[in-house]
C-alpha cells in the first residue's frame, strides 16, 4: 500500500503544507494545476521535489476556484470538465518533461473529487478526458464498497484505477466517508493506526456500524498541512514498513 | 513569407476575433494560453480549426493579466517569465497533442512581446524557457535591423528564430515600428499593401525617414479582429501568391 | 411597468452588449460589479451612461466566476453569500457615489438568481446581505405566482422587492419559465409583444398549457445583445406609452 | 507616533499574519480589498477585529495581482489606476460601513506605494482618485526629505498626508530606504528601537552615511507576519509609551 498526499498548495506569497517534511515520506505526490492552488514557479519547485525524492507524480486538478480553494462544487459541464482537465493536465505534464519527469496519474481534487464520486456524469468526463489524452494515465479514486464498477468502466477505455483509502477517517457500510460534521467521523491517531494496520493486513475497514467491509486499496492519503500530520505520516510508514 | 495571427483570443461569454475566416488564410496561428484571453474550451476549439486547415501551431503565451489583456508591462523576475512560459507552452501543448497535433513554435504576446524586443534580460529568460523545454519550439519576434543579434543568440541555445514583420505599420530607421500614437504609424490600405509587395519582393521597407532598410523577414503578422481586417488579410494573401 | 437590463458586461478589451444603444430606452441598469463581468473601467463608464439619461441603478452581483460568467452555480455558503454580496454591492455603490449616484436595488446575476428563485437558504442570505446593508436597496427578482412568500419574508426585514418579469420567454403554470431546451420556450416577436401587452393591460400572462395566470410585475428584463435585441427594446417601449 | 501595519492578507484558505495578535498593538490597520490580497469574508472579519480593539481603518488598495502579491509594477494608465483605487476603496469603504465602521484612510500597497514614491504621474493619479472620492480619505505615504512637497499637493486637493516611517529599515540621505539586498538596509532588534526612539523624540533618523536627517513622522509602519515581528510591534509600544 503506497502512500500519497496533496503537494504544490502554496499560490504566491501563501504558504500551505510542509511540503519538504512530507516528500521524504511519500510514494504518489498530487500536484496542484493553478486553479485551485499552486502557480506555475509552485509547480516548479513542488516538480524538483518530487523527482529529488524518486515520488511519482499526479496532477491534482481542480475546478477553477481559487478563493474557494476547489471546495466548492461548480455546475460544470462535461465539455467544461474535460477542457479543464486537460488543460491542468497538460500544464503539469509539460513543466514535469521539462525536468526529466513524466506524470503518472490524475487525481481530482476536492469538490471535483466528490462529485466525481457521486454523480456519474462528472466520472464519466473525467474518464473521457484521460482516454482521449495521448500519454497512459490512471485515475485515482476512493476505494468504496462499489468500487468495481468504477473500475470496469475506466478499464473499458483503457484507463487504470488507484484506488486510495483514507487513514484518518471513519467509512460507513457502503464505504464512503461519514461526513466531518458527524461525531466520530475523525479518528485519534489510535484509531487511525489501528485502521492502517487492518486495511493493510486484512484489507478490510470496521465500519461506523461495525461491519468488517473488504475495501480493495492501493495507496493511502495522507495529509502534511501541519507537524501534527507529518508526525502521523512518518507513524504510518513506519507501521507499513 | 508566410501570415501569422493572433487567435483563439475570445474568453469565457466573450468574443473576439473572426477567427473562423481568419483561419483559412493563414499559415500560422499564435494562440493564446489563457494568460491574457483564452480559456480551455477556447483552446480547444481553436487547435480543433487550426487542426481543420492544416494551419501551424504557435503558443502565445503572456504576462498574468485578463482585464488588461496583456497589454501592460508587469515587473517579473527572469525566473518568473520561465515559469509562466512553461505553463503556458506546456498547456497548450498537451491539449494540442490530445487533437494529433504538436506546436512548433512560440511567440509572446503583447507587453511580454514588447519587453522581450527591448529589454534583453526578458529576451534571455525567454531563450531560457524555450531552451529548458524538451521539444524543439522556435521562437517568433519582431525583425529588427539588429535581429542578427537576437538571431546568434537564440541559435546559440539551439533555437531557431521566425521573424515577423507587420504588414500595416510604418517602420522607423532601426526597424522598429512608430509608436501608434504618431502620425501615420499605421498605415493605409494602399500603403500596406505596397509595403507588403517591397518585403515580398525586395527584401526592405521604407521607413518613415525615406530610408530604404533591409528586414529579413519570414512571416508577415495580420490582423483578424474585424471586416476590414479578414479582408486585408484575404487582399495580402492573394498578393503573395 | 419599468424596463431593465443587464449591461456593464463588458471585461477589459473584451466587448458585451449593446450598452449606449440600450441606456437611453430603459428605466433601470443591472450594472455588473466585476465577478462575472465588470471592471473598474467599465463600471465607471456605464454609471456615467446611467446619469447621462437618468436610469436607475442597481448592482448586479454574482458568484465570482468569469470564464463562466456567472452562469455556474457555485456551492457558496450563506456566509460567502452575503459576503460577496456585500462586496460587489459595494463596490459599485462607491463608485457610483463618486459621480453624485446612489445605488437603488440589486439583482442577482446568473446562477446566482437562479439560486435565489428555487434555494430558500440561497434567498434568506440575500436578504440578509442586504438587511445589513446600511443604505435601503429593494431587491429585484423573478414575478411568479408565489412571489407573496418572497415579498413577505422580504418585507419583515425592511426589503422592498422590484418583481420582473422576461418577455420573450414562455412561462409554466407556476410562474417560472420554461428551460430554454424546451420546445417553444423563447417567444418570437409578435408573441413577445402580445405577452408584454397583456402582462401591461391585464396583469397576466397565458402559461404554455393555457392557464391565464396573474402575475404581479414591476419591470420587464429586456436583452441588449445585439441589434435585434435593441430593436425588441424599442418596440416594447412603443407599446408601453 | 500611531503604529500602523498590513492586516487582513489571508486569501481564501491561506492564511497570512498573526492579525489577532497584531491589531491590539497598533493604532492604524491597513486592510487589503481582494486584489493582492483579502477577499470578502478576510475583509469582514479582518474589519469586526478592528472595531473590536476601536483600530482606525485605512484600505491597502493594490494592482490586481493575487499571484504577484501586489508587489510587481504594472503599468497602469492614469485612468486604470483612478478606477482601480475607486473599486477597491469603495468595497472596503462599504463594508465598514455594514459594521458601523468608516475608513480613515489609504495607503497603495506594495508597487502601487513604491510607484506613487517614484513616479509623479502615479502619485497625482492616486490624489485625484481621493479628490473624487466623496469621503474625506486621508492619503498615507512615506516620510521622506522632500516630504512637504508631496503634502502641499496633497492639500491643494484638500486632501490629508499621514507620513509613515519604517522602523526596522536603514534611511538614505534623501529619506528614503536602503534596497533590502544592500547591506545593513534592514535593522536588528537593537538599532531598530535606537531608531525608533531617535524618530520618536527627536523627529530625526541616523542615515546609512551618519547624517541625522529630520523626518516628519506620523505613523510607524510594523510587520506582523510572524511571532518575532508581533514581539517587536510589542517592544516599540512599550518604548512609544
Amino acid at each position: 500500500m503506497k502512500l500519497n498526499c496533496d503537494l504544490g498548495e502554496s499560490f504566491g506569497a501563501w504558504t500551505m503544507g510542509l511540503d519538504n517534511e512530507v516528500m521524504p515520506q511519500i510514494d504518489q505526490a498530487n500536484i496542484a494545476c493553478g486553479f485551485h492552488a499552486g502557480d506555475p514557479i509552485e509547480m516548479q519547485k513542488t516538480l524538483a521535489l518530487a523527482k529529488a525524492f524518486k515520488v511519482s507524480v499526479g496532477a491534482h486538478p481542480s475546478y477553477p476556484d481559487l478563493v474557494g480553494f476547489g471546495r466548492r462544487s461548480l455546475a460544470c459541464s462535461s465539455k467544461e470538465i474535460i477542457a479543464l482537465i486537460h488543460y491542468q493536465v497538460a500544464a503539469l505534464d509539460g513543466m514535469a518533461s521539462v525536468q526529466g519527469l513524466s506524470i503518472d496519474y490524475v487525481k481530482p481534487h476536492g469538490a471535483l473529487y466528490n462529485d466525481m464520486m457521486r454523480d456519474h456524469e462528472v466520472f464519466k468526463a473525467i474518464l473521457a478526458a484521460l482516454a482521449q489524452y495521448p500519454k497512459k494515465l490512471a485515475l485515482m479514486l476512493q476505494a468504496t464498497a462499489d468500487i468495481d464498477d468504477y473500475i470496469s468502466q475506466a478499464n473499458k477505455l483503457g484507463i487504470d484505477i488507484y484506488s486510495e483509502a483514507f487513514a484518518d477517517r471513519r467509512y460507513d457500510d457502503e464505504g464512503r466517508l461519514l461526513a466531518r460534521s458527524q461525531l466520530g467521523a475523525v479518528l485519534n491517531k489510535e484509531d487511525m493506526l489501528k485502521q492502517v494496520k487492518q486495511l493493510s493486513e486484512q484489507g478490510t475497514v470496521t465500519t461506523v456500524s461495525g461491519k468488517v467491509l473488504k475495501l480493495s486499496v492501493d495507496s493511502l492519503c495522507v495529509h502534511g498541512d501541519n507537524i501534527a500530520g507529518v508526525q502521523s505520516i512518518c507513524d504510518i510508514r513506519e507501521l507499513l514498513n
